[in-house]
């Protein structure tokens, strides 16, 4: 549920389409829903603009049905992420209208064309062609939430006159996700060249002392330029979601 | 140097009122200028929005006063980050425009009144009375870049009734930072309040597993709220400037 | 043996229904018993009020069955922690009165019903629906010790309308045990609520820098709510096992 | 305020000894107070059997007077805690009833006689002499919260006799601490023989890889006796009201 | 080659049965030999009285059959550790005559009955079953260096009564190796017990917070006993070299 | 296209042989070349004197195919890294002319023989048999970047008269690629003997606190000898390519 | 007491010239005294062959003081470790006849010429200059526990001829001790030289990596020579004792 | 001595000028003076092109002067690194002669001109003003070791087009050592415009996720670029030493 459906609810009451038992029972379910092992957060829509997103990792593929199931009946978009093949396939055996993106590990169940809610364009940067699945993840997440998303992948720190070739898409972008693995050097180098936010990502893309992202993370916690905040490593839905609060103020 | 300065310095020529040899020389420093131990880059402001800002730990207060008294000549705003008392005292002997704030650990010069040039309004939270002085240095990035700001200090999770005291406060604003020490979790229970970004700041409050904010860090990287980006361990003026840049798209 | 059942022996000692060289017999099992690739504690009934419990990692299916079969013969109630399916199927095809369940890797051979040995109940909170294979650990072991145990899943901070809705039961438990992964904020938040003693379990469940829970378990030693104390990450059975105890004083 | 206070200033309402208004205003103030650099949560008496406990690290002593002064009107007992003796006579000067524990670094201030209000015995053990500082600071706590605290000194495992000697203490107390630093041994120990729990906590003591107490905590956590949670590094604070906690159920 | 053969060819060089061409080109192998992808140390059972052991963890099993072949024909024991049953097999097809001992991970090959070299017995305590593999590792390369070894498995601080009633075995060892995962407690306890040299060797078994024994490893580093030296973590085969070493003094 | 390509360019427009048009066409592609998923850096040979190296991990059959289609045809050697045996088949079925090199997991395209490019030898040690892959990788960059380059195997710190053995080849050197795991050691001793620089490349090879190769890293790091330099954990490649780039100054 | 004095007093029981009271109460103090902030354990002469060993760490100099008068008046030798110059003076001026040695930070008080105890030598070398005071600590331990010992600094492996030069002396030692920083390389150059037990003592010389010691402590538990055991970071002392240990046997 | 200086010698022998007594007594301290806390590598020019270097942490002035006053008899450069201004006053008070260099602590005695043995330039790049201690210590290294240096500070990446500005430069050197606190991009950046050698030098510039240097150090290893190489933090001395090397092939 969210602001615009609970305004058409109301307004139903009113008119008297809706009888005030069935519009009570409607919000009963707003705060949550205790389907056992999930509290189903309905109230999240309207709190936050944007439905719940289901973290699949640890998840059973029942757990993520039942959840589903509950959630779709209420809302425009649900999303699950970190949610491998096998685990998709069984939820898309019960729930075929969904769709699966492998290289993001996402499943997203929407109704109709998402309209666009940002001011903006946000444009999402790679450092190389290995974090792509961590970007395609940031990109999905931004445009299920109603954003006008760019992408432009590979062009690293190593030969940095590819970047200065997208000086311009850089430069008119309202916010920036900036992913990269190994030495985590992009978005020092893209924020030093901008005046608007950046969100990092960081990827466990490396070997030995990349430890995972670790040594890309902090690195841009490091960052010498200062319009730059950073999220969890490989966390391209964390960027993604953050660029589109941004892009919504 | 900013963008209106580079408009009155062009018009100033086109009017004859500048000569083109007085112009060549001013807009020769224009990208940076080399003072042998700096390269002060005088590009920031037309590039970025807002000047330089000289970060003082490790310097000299001869290095330090060098570069401000370069860059005081051409920008309004003038900030040096990480200064303690003694330093800031060397320097206030040849700046004495400047204003030293202890808790912050910063010195600002600035010319005339800051015009406010934000969205929205920033609200500051911080988990402890320990934190207040992270958050004053967020708190005077942000004003020194021209947004309006609201502060509340210790209101963190152990007593949560009195974060739900500012409820309206906390949805009211279009940007938040929240900065908490020892285990971080003010972030994710504010950003799970409201629909805006919310930049979080761990700091080196506690003691033993505290790690100097390192959990901190981590507890805000791994929030189970998405609307949430991190800055480094007690870095306020990275968050003031993120927020800055945010609330100017 | 307990202290209930060597009472019996010595009363039927005492009576003449068993020879002393029986009871003797009976009792020199009674400190350990070698069976050269375990010392079983047959102590520890008496002196902990609960027997032994069989850590199942890095035992082969062999020596839990030797140390059962032996077990069994002394003990109302044995558990075996960290067993997965595999090892469990060995066990039970020589042991087929035990049960497995496989969400908590446990397996528990009783005789009969176990009595309320507790003070209070015990409440089990967990973050997400991914904590719960943890949390069933936990009631399972303090079930097995004699106490009433309640459980609500996936209450965590992003949504923290859903926790203040269990208030009452919150408050009217003698324990809690508090289950979370990520940035483990739940267990201060909870703490905060209640003059009772926290059991805080930090879970695996995460990826980047949870550091498989160890983010985790840090933030809640850095708790700010001091009622809270600490078990090692996604150890259930320690928390059920310190909650039965506290429960029992 | 307490749940006590409580009840004597709704009973003086009914008797009319006090207005209306001025049970309204003393009312006003039970949630919290905010002092600016401080929301006092006067409620926590109420909601947690004890008042808020001050942290001093990282307050000024202007901070803490302030709070202090707030509080002390209100509660009987007031507690600061890592607050080192230069701070602690600037508090004293202004609030010289209050009495300073160098050892354990707290500051006291109690109105009268501490009721006593635990099941049983609290027993501190801790490792080694340089682990008394932490052991105090366990005692004062729990002592202030009315309990009976008994203590035995540098029992460490490497001479393991002196700890049997005391087996009787141990057996029959209703709480136990055990204070070690080093390789944090004890806990496992002592945990072992009793059927009570037993709260664990690391100290700083050791060097090299002590790692200023990690070492200890992680043995800790690991311990291979089930009746045992651990608080903080050098927490003795959390150790005495997590007893108290548990001794008063 | 050991010092004894290298007798008996001098000897038999003096008494003409060995031509000096022979000696000579036997004793050309004495330094190494470079068979490309090693340089096998002949030498090494002169200098040190063992001949090298071949580690077999990232050598392939063409690899170790080429060495052990070499090695075979000079040397009465050979010994390849940390290798798999699967590259076990592949060499026991070549060399039959050696043999697999798979809890040890360990593959011997010697000639003939190994003479006792030791003055005392090398005592090997394990404190549960799960560390019983590394114990065995131990106990192999003691045996096989000829040297007189008990061991005490499952004998952890829990209950530690089962340790005391082996108090004798402890106190008459010349050496002792003490096995341990978890937090590492054993070898402070049992180094307490005695005047003689304990070689502590800290397992990866536990969970969590045990970091593949880095805990117990770091505990047994922060021995408040004295007599204690460590080896890395699962080093049964270090601990057993180290203690034949110390015994044969 | 590399420096003497683009002279062959030229003079073949000069002479008519090729037209402008075609020269545009070629030349259009030297700064990068985006094929989606990768900008593919043409430039590289010019600028670096060595073409772009594709990073195997994290990367698709058909990514590797797509840019190696691409670099074939305007580079006299193209390699690919860190690419296991089965992405390597895949790729092999479309370039048919390429070669799998499955020990140092590289895939190397090459159009004849490559000219000696260095000033003198390049010598590769390893401390142990297990390392040969990595100084394999290591081997097989330099002689494709045109070195002459010597090996000497398994010379490990444990019998160092082995090493002294090889004194002569050491000494005779221009540059020397050191690769160890475990301690980590040799690197030191060898930059002892020589007045040459020392690039140590640590391994993963090892168990415990190895750390998969950090111990042996930051060893190498700490090193008493100062001619050493270091590269990243198994980093074969980048120890050859930094050796190449030493040797052609 | 130890082992001889107690037969004396028995003795002098038996001859009529100690009564049975005055030998009951000498006795009664065997096995630890408790002075309150300490257990002296009287009896670890007798246990262990060398008195308790006072950790002047974290201990007041009236806890060191109180703990020396009851231990002198018992034993031949009292040690107190890590004892800084401070402390160490307001001991003296207690107990005049101790005396302190400030590069080991060591105080000990004798009585009498201390008979050699060990089989043979015991040989310390050091790696650097800067390592002297750790091996002096070594040293003293060992000395004051009756053994020869042998001393050679600075023989570190990057001129490893220097190490060379003293092979006699390293070969004829029974125990050896090898002290070293940085790197950590020395004991395993050491251990591969010899026959006999090495004893490797990390120490925090160096700067960066070397993490106060943690990369040397790593690296020589990596050792590829299997003839090395290793103590705590600047454990000079656990050294010297480990070392008298095995010396005795 | 060096390679020279033993020419001179034997001349000097063949002539007639030097007895051979004489010759015999300066060669016999060719190798190493041992000076009882230190073994003096007389014998490192010969062996290494330039004399050992004094490392000053953890040393006395006395054995500073000690070394010193041997080496400057000897040897035309002598250096002392990691000397703070108190050392180096009282060891100037004895050798007048040298030199102190405050912001790189180090210690120089020279006697004349230092001739030029590179075969191209040294071009040192700092990121920060900050970082210029460390670049200067690698500047005065590489001086005295006979090369031509330039340096060019504070041209880190948040305003990249100040490092292209000095594009020229950056081309014509033959080593580069690039020296970067904080996230370290700056070594990539600038390997990837040249084909020479890169030698990175973290610095413990920054604060909170930088580790003291610890994130640059691993950013610099997980390079894209592939002609770096990495010394320990703030190891300015190595990065010239092993640039001197590396110029001199």
């Amino acid at each position: 549920m969210n602001s615009h459906s609970l305004h058409q609810l109301l307004t139903s009451v009113a008119s008297g389409m809706t009888s005030v038992e069935e519009a009570a029972e409607s919000l009963a379910r707003l705060p949550f829903e205790n389907i056992d092992y999930a509290h189903i957060d309905h109230h999240r829509s309207l709190r936050k603009g944007f439905p719940e997103v289901i973290f699949g990792q640890g998840k059973t593929p029942e757990h993520i049905i039942g959840i589903m199931e509950k959630m779709c009946a209420n809302e425009k978009v649900v999303m699950v992420t970190r949610i491998d093949a096998e685990k998709a396939n069984a939820v898309l055996a019960k729930i075929p209208d969904a769709k699966y993106y492998s290289d993001a590990r996402m499943l997203i169940h929407s109704k109709g064309e998402i309209p666009n809610q940002g001011r903006g364009k946000i444009l999402i940067l790679s450092a190389g062609t290995s974090d792509i699945p961590v970007a395609k993840e940031a990109q999905l997440t931004a445009e299920s939430m109603g954003n006008d998303v760019n992408t432009v992948f590979d062009v690293g720190v190593a030969g940095i006159h590819r970047l200065f070739h997208y000086r311009r898409q850089i430069e008119e972008a309202s916010v920036l996700i900036v992913v990269a693995g190994m030495e985590g050097a992009l978005p020092s180098v893209v924020a030093g060249m901008v005046s608007r936010p950046v969100i990092a990502v960081p990827t466990s893309i490396g070997y030995g002392v990349s430890f995972g992202g670790l040594t890309a993370l902090f690195a841009m916690l490091n960052s010498c330029s200062s319009n730059v905040a950073v999220v969890n490593i490989d966390n391209g839905f964390g960027a993604g979601y953050m660029a589109a609060m941004i892009n919504r103020i």
